[in-house]
């Protein structure tokens, strides 16, 4: 049976979570096509590296020919000063989509993030259709992509699946993710599903493992198929254990976000 | 423990589905009535077979004689000329119902279709309530017959299910039914439910197995207690080998009632 | 400036909304085509009359030749025996808009009903978008032709617009008709508005004037421009002086169809 | 690992769901302080008592002190005449929750009960957040506490979880049960999940075990973690043979709160 | 004419509103029976006068025998101590309301208050049918008679409309009251409307004028006919020229019920 | 009376709009501080005039030093090549927001646009919560600052509100303006109430006159206290007999952002 794709783009394939999908993608195409700003390790026979800053407009571009689907995630991670989000997250994802469109590129699949919505309240009980609330300009990067990509599938007729990843690490680190969890090998099939779904248009859906507590509504991304197999249950003792109640009142207890709501701009960081 | 019926009538019996219902319907009553315009074979001891045309109402009204539920599974299954969706789909339907007021039937369960709703794209991620959106002169019989069964349970207190069925075949043949297959098990186990739960009044619900692919949301019909215990994972590959990915801008692609809205008008077809 | 349409045929053109409209809609035509099986009196310069039967095909298809906007508001107004409502409501509908179909009318507004919504109680609120529960077989073949109409939109791009009139009369008969009441005036307001507005589409709307008491959201009709500009209150202390004050839990106050949910079925009203 | 709670108090600890939470709860506090105004039998090691009625506000007073949640499931568990009602559930939960606003408890469990939305028809597939539709006095009271713990988190940051417990029994005993019970175990996890969920602010959530038929929409309160482990399918067969079918326009079958739509003003009881 | 009621009954009477409803409520009915715990001055020919503290059953039950509508305005109508709200608001309205029951008084008119809903943020701009959020002990004697209330009507049938009156003054005093002003005028004419609509069943609504700033949604009240009149632009300058601005972010402004939300308890107060 | 703001800043004073915003916001402040990157003509006494960039952040900083309130019109006002976007529209954004934080500017009113949800199709009548549909580059642009600005606002406490304008002229251009229309009139009514409501935190409101087709939901933004006056019925006549029909299934019909939805990317643009 031939793949169902010839090759993928990885972008931020170096990090924490682009290292697995290395592992994870790889039944899935022919070739794995590597993006990073930084090295990338370990090549293997199905993949290619490429090493580039994604504002670079043109390497993007090349970076994109004969690909048919873009696994993008990269950028930075987390929150920083105004021209770091701007130049790899605005402007680096706009050269993602508009590669993607001159080369005929299928599918992209996005990491998106909770803190788009992150100043929701878990009592909102929100599904992927609630206004964006994003905690940080981080967060407000990612608004920007998923409306980006709402519209070049909407205009263009390119596919996009956004994931709003919750909490994905090796094993959950504090109270708060006990239920915003994403495990490694959820966050694969997740991707995976994402990029086999019979039909995507433009998705957003929430990145999360089977966790007991469930605060978002996820049934409007329904048609990805994905079916997480992991939970927080039998980490549950330990974390509770080694971490203290948290304060019901507390802003990073109300919200989605967490302790993104609690950190100030970074330019009143850059000032100390 | 004595049976929940004494006698159910299944129309249609000579069928695709009709002849699974035979089987999988025969513990719940002493006798299986079997009706159909054709020959019905291999006649077992708890069945009695009544061969008539739906559109005949003395002949409805006899067969429905000493019925206490009604397996409605008759009538033309796909799109006809407009007569013949008058005969057998409206002018039959509405026999079948009066004969059921008339002679006390307590419950009908009727093969409704996604035909019905098959308008809706995909990504309306619909509940049982939304408007109808027939996709053929068959969807809108179909709409007929959800309209006049909430009449007579509203008017009457006669309890009908309407099943909106959406494909049910020994296995997935393409892309599409990966989603919107309903296994022969599954369907036995609906029908089954819609005749045995405590209390259904007018009930429209979504025929689907447990399909990792979710485009409706059926929690209004969860008084029913139909729980899908069939799903397609094991096709997946073989038919993703078989057929070719889909065109996902394409209108077949795009709507539930996938083909079906491509069909033209059957005055079109004829005049050919 | 030219008018709207060249064409308007009036189907039920001798009825008493029929002969309302004939003066209403007059600026919006060089000729309006009357059509009924009664007689049609007092024939204006820019009127045409054909006298026929719904359910005669070849009749319709004639009589739509030439159109490019048709006003249906023909067939039984009220319930009745089976076979009349499936004759002139329910076939001859199909005939109109399979005419329609063939001889590339624009548009079409329809006499729909309250009937078609009857059944539920007022204190749902409804919007447009509710579910149907026809109160007769009068009422279903309102719902009928609604789904027949969204199907000639959905697939041949023949835009309805579906009018659920409430209770159409010279004045308020009784204290229900102080909120269901549609002035004259008002009823030719909600056509004009059908007939000019940019874009319907698919559209069915709640046929009322502006009276104090609202029991419904026509909200998803606004693209209509419909603004009514009559109501009940000038009509109140001679009702509640005539009419005694109505039994809160009785069904006929209950539910939005009024008496039409308490008059039995028409075989059994036959058999008297 | 130290335990949840210091001290848990258990009001109604010697009713039927009391005696059960004495077991379960044990893991999840250092102390269970059982009250309730009747004998408390078999005191284990952990296990303190006091009995006292809870419309003496100094008793209640001094019970919670040292308290860190209150289990709160006493007062009268079905109707009964108005003083009754309204010293047990109405006084004396207003003491309880002034007493813990007074000693800083951090958490109440409460009991509240389906009676609080029984006139709420099964039809209407309820979420938590539906209006309050009481079906007795004691329905009543369990909404006046359930608006009285909001109070104390909206101004006081109490945290409160509602339980509306439909049918907690031993085994379901009529057909309602099949789909209205909740396991004892079930129960016991509900309210370990209510006290050890990271954060509930004020949650109302139903008490069911994973009946296959679902009549209300529990995502709301999917913050809990409570996963339930039971069902009725093994008592299904027995049930319906014991038990007649249920008529499905009587009140009692139409409504959630059962046979309590049918019982008469205590009042009129009373004069009997 | 014969008026809509032989007797209403208005407790309250001698209340800042009471007041206003004696003018406005007299073309209603044949005579107003006054009841209030202070003395009613000024006693008109058609009214009469009864002096009781509505914590008196039998007092109560006396001064609704042949009464046909009740007013109820009555009780303590802010925040107060436990004790004074139970017996006033809680053990009072429970006397009116059996009083009804047992006399046959066909419907009551209740004035709840926004501070039943009043933790709900502005923004959320509920509806009536949003889950109550009483901002004080008053505010839960609110909540505790809307659902009273309801349990009469669902059980017994006797109608009620629940009124949550935002601000009724002369004037608006404040910023806050430039959109939560309810003119005496409106005032009646929502009581008037209560009184006289066709049917009410059980009513919850929102008490207020046509001000152009709206935070709430009062569409599932639309079946009562109330029709505001007066509106607070005439104020505006006066009142933005003597108020300073707001802040926006302080809980009396973010949240409807004002100030109330910033009232400690009542036994705080006391200690003082 | 003292004016509601010492100094309002008015970005793209020169511009279509923003003169006539000059003559309309006069009566709120001292003083209007107009910014444009052309000549800013006919200067007032009560104004003063800087000119600039709004990718010039040092220019930006500056120009909000000692305002209180800001009305961010300017910014390229359609679509054009990613780097005007991107500098004018989104570097410029973030420079005023940022500037607004850092000046404790009280309020910002931002010219948003319909093109931020154009591919929403007219049926689905969306209200302000739903979830964005760019059409253009520049559609997305008015997307990030949207964003932008919920997060300064759940963040920081800096209020904004986001008018999404849909078609500002002198008089309706052709048939979909007579329901798309702001009068400038209007539109200074909508500014004028954004700058003096009570609270606003962040609010998203659609900016339309009082059309007779009304094809959008503003519910959420009732606390705006906005009330046109306007409306395109005397424009009717004359648009219709310059303007034909149009065509119902054409995307510039079926879609909110107009012939906006038709033009290409403009990287295609610029190659021609």
């Amino acid at each position: 049976m031939s793949k169902s794709y010839k090759t993928i783009l990885i972008t931020g394939a170096a990090g924490r979570l682009g290292t697995e999908l290395r592992r994870g993608l790889s039944p899935l195409a022919d070739t794995l096509r590597l993006a990073d700003i930084d090295e990338i390790k370990d090549l293997q026979p199905n993949e290619e590296a490429m090493i580039f800053n994604l504002a670079d407009e043109a390497a993007v571009m090349k970076a994109v020919e004969g690909v048919d689907a873009i696994v993008h995630f990269g950028g930075v991670p987390l929150e920083r000063p105004w021209e770091e989000i701007l130049d790899a997250n605005i402007r680096g994802s706009y050269h993602i989509y508009e590669a993607a469109r001159k080369h005929g590129v299928r599918r992209v699949v996005y990491a998106s993030s909770v803190h788009a919505i992150g100043y929701h309240p878990l009592e909102a009980h929100i599904d992927t259709d609630a206004p964006v609330r994003p905690d940080s300009l981080y967060g407000v990067s990612k608004c920007f992509v998923e409306a980006l990509s709402r519209f070049y599938w909407d205009k263009f007729g390119l596919e996009s699946v956004c994931l709003r990843i919750f909490s994905s690490f090796p094993e959950p680190a504090d109270r708060r993710m006990l239920w915003s969890w994403l495990s490694f090998e959820d966050c694969i099939r997740l991707v995976t599903a994402s990029l086999t779904a019979p039909r995507v248009g433009h998705t957003i859906t929430f990145g999360l493992s089977d966790n007991a507590v469930k605060l978002v509504d996820n049934g409007k991304a329904g048609h990805l198929g994905y079916v997480p197999r992991d939970n927080t249950e039998r980490f549950r003792a330990r974390v509770e254990a080694e971490k203290p109640p948290v304060d019901p009142k507390a802003p990073s207890t109300l919200y989605l976000g967490g302790w993104f709501v609690d950190i100030s701009h970074p330019n009143d960081e850059a000032s100390k």
